[in-house]
């Protein structure tokens, strides 16, 4: 499998299912976000799964490690991750389940058939654009910043893409979390599921993990805070386990 | 002092500043969610202090026991409270510094002046009408379902008694919170601090404290969430502290 490695990639383990992912730190590497996303999300075996900007492929590799889902389709604006993801499919032998497709999320309703998925996934840009670093337009700025795509789009999208009744998974900071939950309104996707996470016990939280339903009914759950590391600065049980160690 | 009572009425600690509180479990006894709020505010002592549906003065009392604001003012719609917060105050000697107003919430805008308060508090019913047990309009009933006024009528008053910059303090369920951000968004109420309260750790929240700052920008802090009973089912320190023992 090494070979198949281009300059400056590295070959990660997933710890599900034996899967591996190609990564390469000056283009896409994923983070603790898309792992919680993950772990967030509740799937079953015959949904049928979109995720949104989906990188090197992490969160459908995950969701096909925990979930074993129907069929995963992931779009993606860079062209250099749609290779990297195809190439860790092909390498897991997930052709058949895991269909990448490049694009841009503000045209995913163009590309992609409306009210059709069970399941959205969407580890988004969080920052505003003009706020923080975003001197280029870097492989790792798009990932990271709303140059290509806002959040209102990413909502957008994830509505007119999940089926009635069907599930969309978000994970984003929570300083824009009123924004989040005024769009998710606006575009019927209604919050049921808000998890917070926290870098330690007594700390504010830095993630949250939203699942909204469309159509659904107000009616929230604020399920209980993850907390990432103990105070020695190890992880907690509940990150080891959601990572597969 | 004790002769002051009436029947039915029993007197409790403040646990600050040697207040004292009538009660009456038939009418209204203040339950933590009051002293959750209380603790959750940031009041100066030149803040002028609005609490809408005040019952028994419970919340002022606390503000003033814990902050020493310049002036609060309760409303209060239910005659018997009104009775039972003045003789309180009267008790306390605080009958300067805080005035109760018999009144509805949804006239408060005609009742009191406009954008004048530094600080508005609310400890709301919870309940959605049809929700739960509405049996009667009893006391009780109104303290706790949205028999007389419903959320969007105290977010709305609520936005219209605060300075612009002045800061609005709810107490209520998680399960409305999505309703809540959207009507403090609506009425230019801008969500600035959020806590979750959690029974238990590894329990889900079942109250949430918000900060909104009228006319504020968009930017979200998520605090720490308040655990309420270790796991032996005894309060924790911090609600020991914010009880005042």
């Amino acid at each position: 499998m090494i070979e198949e490695l281009k300059p400056e990639e590295r070959l990660d383990d997933l710890h599900r299912k034996g899967y591996k992912i190609i990564q390469n730190e000056a283009m896409f590497c994923f983070g603790m976000d898309a792992v919680l996303l993950a772990g967030f999300c509740n799937i079953k075996t015959t949904d049928v799964v979109l995720d949104l900007g989906t990188g090197n492929g992490i969160i459908p590799l995950l969701l096909e490690g925990r979930f074993g889902p129907k069929q995963i389709t992931g779009l993606e604006i860079q062209e250099a991750n749609v290779d990297m993801a195809k190439r860790s499919i092909l390498m897991n032998q997930l052709d058949e389940k895991i269909k990448i497709i490049h694009g841009d999320i503000k045209e995913a309703e163009n590309l992609l058939p409306l009210s059709n998925y069970d399941v959205v996934t969407c580890n988004p840009p969080y920052m505003d654009v003009g706020k923080g670093i975003t001197n280029e337009h870097s492989a790792k700025t798009i990932a990271r910043h709303e140059v290509l795509c806002t959040l209102e789009d990413v909502i957008a999208q994830a509505s007119r893409l999940t089926k009635v009744g069907g599930r969309f998974y978000l994970v984003h900071r929570p300083h824009r979390l009123i924004d989040i939950i005024t769009l998710l309104r606006i575009y019927k996707m209604e919050p049921k599921r808000l998890k917070m996470v926290h870098p330690k016990v007594g700390s504010e939280a830095n993630m949250v993990l939203i699942e909204s339903v469309r159509g659904g009914n107000p009616f929230l759950k604020v399920e209980k805070p993850l907390i990432v590391y103990t105070s020695e600065g190890i992880y907690t049980d509940e990150i080891y386990s959601i990572y597969g160690y």
